[in-house]
C-alpha cells in the first residue's frame, strides 16, 4: 500500500509530512514531486504544449498574471510564538456546510485536454478528502457524471451566463438536482480575452467539442439544434459559439439567476468595492474576488491587492471567497488574514491531474493542506478563525 | 482567401479572435505571429543587424527605454462587473474627424531600411483598416507618395523643423496640398541623441540617402544644390546634414509655422507640464506626450509618468495623445484613463513590417484593436469615452 | 606554517587581509575560497546533494529567505571621515561574558551530514579564536564531547523543548554540567516546516539515527526505551519522533524551564514585539531576533524586518541578538545599529566546515571578523558600543 | 588621418557623433567601442583577470557598487522642449580656473596594471581635449612624470595622507612644485576594505612595487629606507605597507595639512551632511562625493543618494564635486542637478586605458562629453550653470 493512499485525518500537516519521510526510508516516494516548479515541469513534460501552454498563460503579455503573485510578497506574516497549536481546527463554515480546511479545488474548464479522467478524476480526489470541488461549465464531464463521483462531498456549479437565458436556467436546474450546493457566477468572461499563447497555436478546445460535455448533454441546448449534435457536431459547436457566452449581462440579468434558484449564489471575478456593494444590493449570497488567475485583463488590479476593500465593502454582511495565485499554505494563510473566508486552488492541481490523474491530485491536495496547516500552526494560530489582519505587516 | 483578409468591422475583438481560432481549424494560421516577443523575433529574423538595432535600440544606456515599459506596470486597471458591454464604441473625435479607435501608427522614419515597400505599405495597411497614419519627415516614401496609397484614411504629416524655415514651410504646403489634415511637430529631435547601437556599427541611413524622399522631392531644398540630388546625391546628402536639425527651433519660430497653416497643429514631445502651458499659450492644437521612445534623452521621465500633469496643465482645452511604450490594449487603455485622447503605436508594427509587409501591418493593427477592445470591454466599459482615472489604482 | 594558521589577534580586519596578500606573493593560498558565491559553490561540489540542499533550502517557496537577504539591501551605511579608528574595541558584553567581537556560530543540527567532525570541529574552530559557539539540540556530537573540545570559549546549548518535560530537563542539567553558560530556546520549530527540498528526496537526516547524539547518550531518553539505541536503533528514531517537538509548548510551560535553572535563558524565535514584551514579562534573559533563516514560516517577515519592533518593545530590558541572513561584515554591523548587541552566523560557516573541516570553518570566521572589523572602522566606528541607528538610512 | 583623431573643438556632441557616422561611410570606425558593455568586454579580453577584477570589484558582496548605479535610475529628467540650445556653454570655473566642460578623469591607482603607460597616456589623453585629470597617490607614473605630460591642463594631486606626516608633507610640496593645482584629500581608505575578488587571487599589485611611483621617487620615504629600493624593493615595500594608509587620521591631522599648503584642498569621500558642515569649519576648499566607487564600505548608501544632503548642508561655501558610478551623460547631468559642480569619471576611462591607451583614454571622453553635451541640449538646457533640481523628477 503506498504511503499516501491512506485517508488524510486531520490535523493534515505533519502526518502528510511524516508518510513522506518514512516512505523515503521505505525505499517509497509519493507519486508526484513536491516542489512547484518541478511538479509543474513534470506536467510540461506529459502535456500536449498546446493544453500545457492553455494551462499556464494568461491574457496579453501576462502582466497580471505575474503581479498576481508579486502582491504576495508585499505582505508578510509576523508569527506569534509560545502559543499551544498542537490541535488545529482547520474547518470553515460556508452556507451552513462545514468545510475540513479553507480550500477547495477551483473551476477550470476542459480538463479532459488534461487528463482522459478530467473533472472525474478531480472529483474522486476532492471526494476521498473530503475537499469541496467546483465544476466548470465548459468541463469535459457532465454535471451529472461529476456529481457521481463526488459522493456526499460539497461541490458548487460554475456558471457561465449564456445569452440564451433558457440554457442558463437548464444547467442551474440541473446543478440544483444533481446536488449541487451553490452556484459561482463568473463574470468577468463574457468574452474570452486576447490570449496570444492560444491565438499562436491556434488553440481553442472548445472548436472540437472539448469542454463542452455539459452542453451536448443539455436538453434546451439539443432543443436549439436541427439535428443532434452526434449527427452533427460541428454545427452544435457553431450554436456554442452562438450562445455561449453574454457580453450584455448585468445586474437586471443576474437577479433572473437570483430568482431561479434557493441555492446560495456566488459572484466570481468582483475586483471593484462598488461592485462589492452592488453584489450586496442585488442579493448574492457571496463574493469570489479574482481575476481568473490573469487570464481575462492583462494589466488589471492583481487579485490579491483587490481583496481587501472589497472585504471592506460587504462589511462581513455575505463571505469573500479568493483565487489567483494561491499556490502555497502561506498564500491562503495571507489571502485569510485579508478577509477571505476559503481560497480556490486552480493550476496546482491541474498539474497534478496532468501528471497523475486522480492520484495526482490527490497529492497536490495533501501536500498544500499539510503546508497549510503548518504555516497556519507555525504561525501561532491553532484555528483558521482566528487569523485576522493583525497576522501581516505589509513588506 | 485568408481568414484575415476581410475588412475588419466594429467591434475588432471578438472577430478577429475568433477568425483566427476558427482559421486554425481550417488549418490557416496568421502571416505573422500574435505574441509581441516572437513576432520581434521574427522581425530580427528578417533585417539586417543595423536595421533592426535602429528599430529597437534607445539613446544611451537605454534606461528611458525601459523606464517605459516599467511606468505601465505601476498602473493597475480595476475592472467593473455586470455591465453590458455588447456594443462598444471605440471611436474618438479629433480635429472633426472620427477614428474608429484611439490607436493611431505614428511617424517614423526610414522604414526603407525595413521594407520596400515602406511608408506605403503601411499607409496602405492604414488605409485598409481606416486606421489614421502619421507620416515622418524622413520617410523613405514621399508626402505625394504615401498620400496616393492612404485614400481617405486621416494621414498626418510630422515635421522635423529645419533650419531653413523656408524648407520647412515648403514640406508644410506639400502635406495641406496632399491632404494631410494636421501636422505634428516633433520638439524632442533637434538633435540626434547618442545611440549607442547605432554609433558602433556606424549606421545612420540618411547619409546613405535614405529616408530622405521628402527632400529630395522638394522643390526648395532642390533649388539650394548646385546640382540635382541624381546628379550629386552626396551633395545633397551634405546639404541635408547642414539644414536637417534646428536647436534653435523656440515658441518664436514655432510661431512661424503656426502663422502659415490652418491645419491643427500637434507638438510631440511635451513632458513638462510648464511646456504644456506654453502650449496652449502658443496656440497649438494638440500635444503628444512622447519621449521619442527612450531614442532622445537617456535618463528622461517614463513618458506614461509625464503624463497626468500634461493632461492636468492643458485643462481640457486641446487634446493630449501619446506615445513611447504602447505594446498592448491594456497599455492603450491606461494612456486613455489618464487622460490621453488617442495613442500611437510605433515599434510593433515596424516588426510587422519587416516580418510581412503590408499583411504584417495590417495583421499587428487588427491583434492591438482586438486587444484593445477586448481589454476595454472586460473592464466593463463599452465606450472609449467612458474611461477617466477610475478605472486605474496605482499599483 | 600556513599563512592563516597562526591565532588571530585582535584587531582581525587588515591582519587577516595582510595575511592572505602576502601569502600570495609566497604562493600560499587560504585553504577556501574568500567570495562567498565561491565558498557555497565548494560547499555544493563535496556535499551530497541531500547534504547541500537541507543547509541551503528553505521553507515553501523559500520566498523568506530571500526576503531575509533583501532586507538588509534596504539600509544604507552612511559612514564618517576623519576619525581615528587605529584602534578598534569589538568586543561586546553578554551575561558577565567579554566576547571578541558581536559575533556567534549560531545553532545549526546534524552536521554530521556535513562534516565527520561535525560540531566538534566547529566547537575547535570556535575555541581557536574564541569566537562563542551554540550547539543544537539535535547536534551530531553530543553536549558532552563539544564541551571538551570548547576549551575556556562561551558555549551556549540551543535547546528544543521536548515533549517529554523530564527529557528537557536532562538536557539543560546536562548543558550546565559541562560548562554551557547559556540556554537558547528555540520557539519557531514546535513542528518541521513544510520544506520543499527536503520532501522531494526525502530526506530527513535524523531518520537515520543521524543528528541524534544527545539523545542516544541522555539517561531519560534511554530509560523510556525498551532496549539501548544500540540494540534497537529503529525504536530509538521512533521514541525520538514521538517526543522530538512540542507544540503544546507556551508560556506556561517554559516557566517551568526557567524554574529549573538558573543560566541564562534566551528565547529565539521572537518576532512580533508583543511576544518581546512577554519574553520580559516571562523573565526571558534574552532574545534572538530569528525566523530560522527562512526555514520554518515561508511568507514571513524577514528577520531584519522585525529587529526594529523588537528592540524597542524591550526597552533595554534584555539583550536582543540576531540571525537570519547575516553573510558578511555589513549585514552584522546593520544589526547591530537596528539594536542587535550580536549576531549568529550560520550557513556560512557550514560551507567552510564542509569544504575544510576545522580550518573551513576557522577561515570563514576570521574571514568574517575581518570583514566586520574593516567595515566598522571604514565606518567611522572604532568601537561596536558606538554604533547606533543614526550609522544608517533607509534606501 | 583617423577621423576621430582631430582636436574636438565646442560643442562636443554633434561633431564626436557625425564624425563616427561619416567615417563609417568612409570605412573607418573609432578604435574602441562606444557602447560601454562592450568597451566593458574589450577590456576584459586584453587585461588579465586579476587586473579586470580590480578594476571591476567592489568591497564585499558588491552590493554598495550595485546601488550606485541604481541611484541614478530613481531620478529622471524632464526635458524641456523649444528653447534654443544651438549654443551651448559646457563650461565650469572651479578655483578660479575654467573647465572645459564638468568632468575631470579621477584618480584611480597603479594604472600600470592596465597599460604600460598608464597615468602618463591618460594626462596625454586629458591634455590632448584640456580635460582636468587627478593623479593618485599609488600611481605606477610619477608627480613630475605626469605634470611633464599634462601641458596646461588642470591637474589635481589625490592624496592617501600617511602614517609618516613627514611624508605626506613632502607629497603635497612636490604636487605644488610640479603645477597640480588643487590637492584632493581621499578620507575613505585610511585602511583597504576587504574585497572578495582582490583576495581570492590574491592579488595586491602594491606589493610587487607597482603603484609605488611617488613613494619610490619621494626623498621623504627613500630616507626612512636603509638601502634604495632599488638595492633591496622588497624592504621598500615593507616599509610602504607600514605608512601607507593612516587610519588615525582625523580633522586634527587634517589641519596640518591645511596649514602645510595654499593649494585648494577637497575632501573626497565625504557622504554624512555633519562631516559636511565639519569640512567648511575646518576649513576645506571642496568636497568630493563619492563611496569609492562601491570599493570600500559594501552596504554604504549610493553616493547620489548622499549627494543632496552634502550639498544642502555647505549651503555653497564651497564647492561639491562627485564621483561613483558616472557612465554616461545623463548620469553627469543628474548629478549637476542634484547640486555637483563637476563629476569625476573612473571605470570607463580605464577599460579605454586597457584596450586603447592614450587613444582608448581619448576615445572614452570624447563619447562621454558627446553624450553629455546632446544630453544637456536635448533636456532644453544651453549651460551647466542653468542645471538645477528642476530638471529632475524622482521615479
Amino acid at each position: 500500500m503506498d504511503a499516501t493512499s491512506k485517508p488524510a485525518s486531520q490535523p493534515y500537516g505533519p502526518q502528510r509530512q511524516i508518510e513522506i519521510y518514512l516512505g523515503g526510508l521505505a525505499g517509497r516516494k509519493p507519486l508526484l514531486p513536491i516542489a512547484l516548479d518541478k511538479l509543474e515541469q513534470r506536467a510540461r513534460e506529459v502535456l500536449t504544449p498546446e493544453a500545457f501552454d492553455y494551462i499556464a498563460g494568461g491574457a496579453g503579455g501576462e502582466d497580471t498574471m505575474r503581479a498576481n503573485r508579486d502582491a504576495f510578497r508585499r505582505w508578510r506574516i509576523v508569527p506569534r510564538m509560545l502559543r499551544d497549536v498542537a490541535r488545529r481546527d482547520l474547518t470553515v463554515e460556508l452556507f451552513g456546510r462545514r468545510w475540513p480546511a479553507p480550500v477547495m479545488l477551483g473551476p477550470v474548464g476542459v480538463q479532459g485536454i488534461i487528463h482522459p479522467e478530467a473533472e472525474v478524476a478531480v472529483a474522486r480526489a476532492a471526494a476521498g478528502l473530503n475537499i469541496p470541488f467546483a465544476l466548470s461549465t465548459v468541463s469535459s464531464k457532465s454535471i451529472e457524471e461529476v456529481a457521481a463521483a463526488s459522493g456526499d462531498t460539497t461541490r458548487w456549479f460554475q456558471l457561465y451566463p449564456s445569452k440564451d437565458p433558457e440554457l442558463t436556467a437548464s444547467m442551474v436546474r440541473r446543478a440544483e438536482q444533481a446536488g449541487y450546493s451553490a452556484i459561482v457566477v463568473t463574470l468577468d468572461t463574457t468574452m474570452l480575452a486576447w490570449r496570444e499563447r492560444d491565438l499562436d497555436y491556434p488553440f481553442l478546445p472548445f472548436l472540437n467539442s472539448q469542454g463542452l460535455a455539459n452542453y451536448m448533454t443539455d436538453p434546451v441546448f439539443r432543443s436549439r439544434l436541427a439535428v443532434t449534435p452526434e449527427q452533427n457536431p460541428a454545427a452544435a459547436v457553431q450554436q456554442w459559439v452562438a450562445i455561449y457566452s453574454n457580453p450584455s449581462f448585468d445586474w437586471e440579468q443576474f437577479r433572473a439567476v437570483r430568482r431561479q434558484t434557493r441555492l446560495p449564489l456566488l459572484l466570481k471575478g468582483i475586483l471593484h468595492p462598488e461592485d462589492a456593494r452592488l453584489a450586496r444590493k442585488w442579493a448574492a449570497d457571496g463574493i469570489i474576488v479574482s481575476n481568473h488567475g490573469g487570464r481575462q485583463v492583462d494589466g488589471a488590479i492583481a487579485a490579491l491587492d483587490a481583496l481587501p476593500a472589497v472585504v471592506k465593502a460587504v462589511e462581513g454582511s455575505i463571505p469573500v471567497l479568493f483565487d489567483s495565485g494561491i499556490r502555497r499554505g502561506a498564500d491562503a494563510l495571507k489571502a485569510l488574514a485579508l478577509g477571505a473566508r476559503a481560497v480556490l486552488l486552480a493550476r496546482p492541481y491541474l498539474w497534478g491531474l496532468a501528471a497523475g490523474g486522480e492520484q495526482g491530485v490527490r497529492e497536490v491536495a495533501l501536500n498544500f493542506l499539510a503546508d497549510f496547516d503548518l504555516t497556519l500552526a507555525l504561525s501561532g494560530y491553532a484555528s483558521c478563525r482566528e487569523v485576522d489582519g493583525s497576522l501581516l505587516t505589509p513588506a
